[in-house]
């Protein structure tokens, strides 16, 4: 580690540590810097991250971005929380084919319900993204908007892990969650840019990571409103609307916020053009992208994964100077304590 | 007007004027009622208004709700500013197509543009919505959302109405901008959901009416996603992507919130299912319509109009209670001064 200047100026080499980040723009800055993401080590990306940040909101500096502009844009499978074995809404999905196929004889004869049924979820899941889209298509439709999140609602408070056992709310990166929070204490809106389902999302992303719905962007179903006894439902359909995945993340934006971010973070080749539009922006941008370099703790994988594959991001990432996080290297803890 | 305990509640009665409602939850409750929605006269709808935001507002009240749900959608033509003879935005079609018209010789021989070449406006919108799309179409797309932007910004500042002589963005209505200040000091998130098209209401909503890009729904046309010498771009498609209008209100609501609002603005049948999808929530709500009836200081028409038909809306309105600004009588003053 080289004793550069940004890390002097944050605190971040052994003995020096009188540098502060601010809380709040309107508070006084008091916080130390030893105090600001604590489950960090005090490596290259913390510095970046925070090197960051204290320059957009430096008033009057040459990098300043006005509060409503400070916009950071997150995926969520991979970046915030976990996304193996499988992506966790996957797990929902299998589980709503097990709930619902007393409706559906017919899954019993019809892959990949079959497999499922059969209580081979790995031989259904082994048949590719569309039999997966299948299964979402027959399983996330059929109902209203409410008793879609009502189900996901359900769920969600009692869905394990597969291997780790843990609730997969728990499973959450805690050092993100901690980079949520000097955002959002800087000033900074945070939204989730995700190819999970937007309306699946939402019932818990408040809970988990402090994102209130309106602040969530994700792939989504179409929907029809109609009036069912004089009462006004919005119905979900069996049609895919808007995939919120590579291309579409900033499309996804676009539509829903009207700005470009001046922070992205991802983990995966999906996320690369959300980087890259956030990256192109004239004013200062910061472009992270989360390694999966910890096979003991986490997962360890990149170039050839099959979930989460991050093979051209980092080949970019590298060529032009983003932050990598070296989540074994990195990260103190990786799940919340509790 | 009867003396009824709502009126004493707000001080609205001539006379009884020492009850306050709050400028903001956390600060003192020391605005008089006098004070707030200062070109509104003393009457029913006014009263209706802050009573509805005095009730959501009390910590502890049997109609208290947080201020994360405190979500209040306004429609924009007619609601927030005026729509005759034509939508404002038809005005900026219309002058695209003359700027535009250089580059595309074959629509001096092409209805509607002839007669929109020809100088004939009228002609060319007497053709209908299909002509009209078929303008948005060709004038809205084929360039980058920065360059749309650009074009509407330099547009903006500079248009005219054809009889008040106005900017158009002095044709705002004053009344409505108190609404849009008594509910933010109070914790509401305001939001437009207008069938006029997104990226074209965003370039001015912040300036006009203090509504931020990530707070507008509108109609879109489709984008996609590209690199262009290495720079990633998003370009606009002449395509008609999402109608935000009648039955698309309320889905553009649930994709861009995924909240219910409390309170809804609107002055038009397009407005109903948004009105309708507001009412229906379980806690308290508020829908209000502005009732065009000033034909001296701005327009009068409700049910036989072509542009902002009032008619099913009005009668359920009246059926069920909803406020209806009679603007003719209640509004002090329609435009802001300066």
């Amino acid at each position: 580690m080289k004793f550069n200047r940004l890390y002097i100026i944050l605190g971040l080499v052994s003995g020096v540590s009188t540098s502060t980040i601010s809380a709040k723009e309107s508070a006084p800055k008091t916080t130390p810097v030893t105090q600001v993401m604590p489950s960090w080590n005090a490596a290259k990306s913390k510095a970046e991250i925070l090197k960051f940040i204290e320059n957009v909101s430096e008033e009057g500096g040459e990098h300043y971005v006005k509060p409503g502009d400070r916009i950071a844009v997150f995926d969520n499978d991979g970046t915030l929380w976990a996304e193996q074995p499988v992506y966790f809404q996957a797990m929902y999905t299998l589980d709503r084919v097990r709930k619902m196929a007393p409706q559906h004889p017919d899954w019993k004869d019809k892959e990949p319900f079959k497999s499922v049924l059969a209580g081979d979820d790995n031989k259904a899941l082994a048949q590719g993204e569309p039999a997966l889209i299948e299964m979402v298509k027959a399983t996330h439709s059929g109902m209203t908007t409410e008793e879609f999140s009502a189900s996901v609602r359900q769920w969600i408070h009692t869905a394990k892990h597969p291997t780790s056992g843990k609730l997969l709310k728990q499973m959450v990166y805690q050092p993100m969650l901690e980079v949520l929070e000097v955002l959002r204490n800087n000033d900074f809106k945070t939204y989730i840019v995700s190819g999970g389902g937007i309306d699946f999302m939402r019932v818990f992303t408040e809970e988990v990571y402090g994102i209130p719905p309106e602040q969530v962007i994700g792939s989504s179903i179409e929907v029809k409103f109609e009036m069912r006894a004089g009462v006004p439902v919005i119905v979900r359909e069996p049609k895919i609307g808007f995939i919120d995945d590579k291309e579409g993340k900033p499309i996804g934006i676009h539509t829903h916020i009207g700005k470009r971010p001046i922070a992205a973070f991802g983990n995966s080749d999906g996320d690369l053009q959300m980087l890259q539009w956030t990256a192109a922006g004239k004013g200062p941008s910061l472009c992270v992208y989360v390694h999966h370099t910890d096979a003991e703790r986490e997962w360890a994988y990149d170039r050839d994964s099959h979930i989460g594959k991050l093979d051209k991001g980092l080949d970019e990432a590298k060529a032009k100077g983003w932050t990598v996080i070296d989540m074994k290297a990195e990260w103190k803890t990786i799940f919340p304590e509790k």
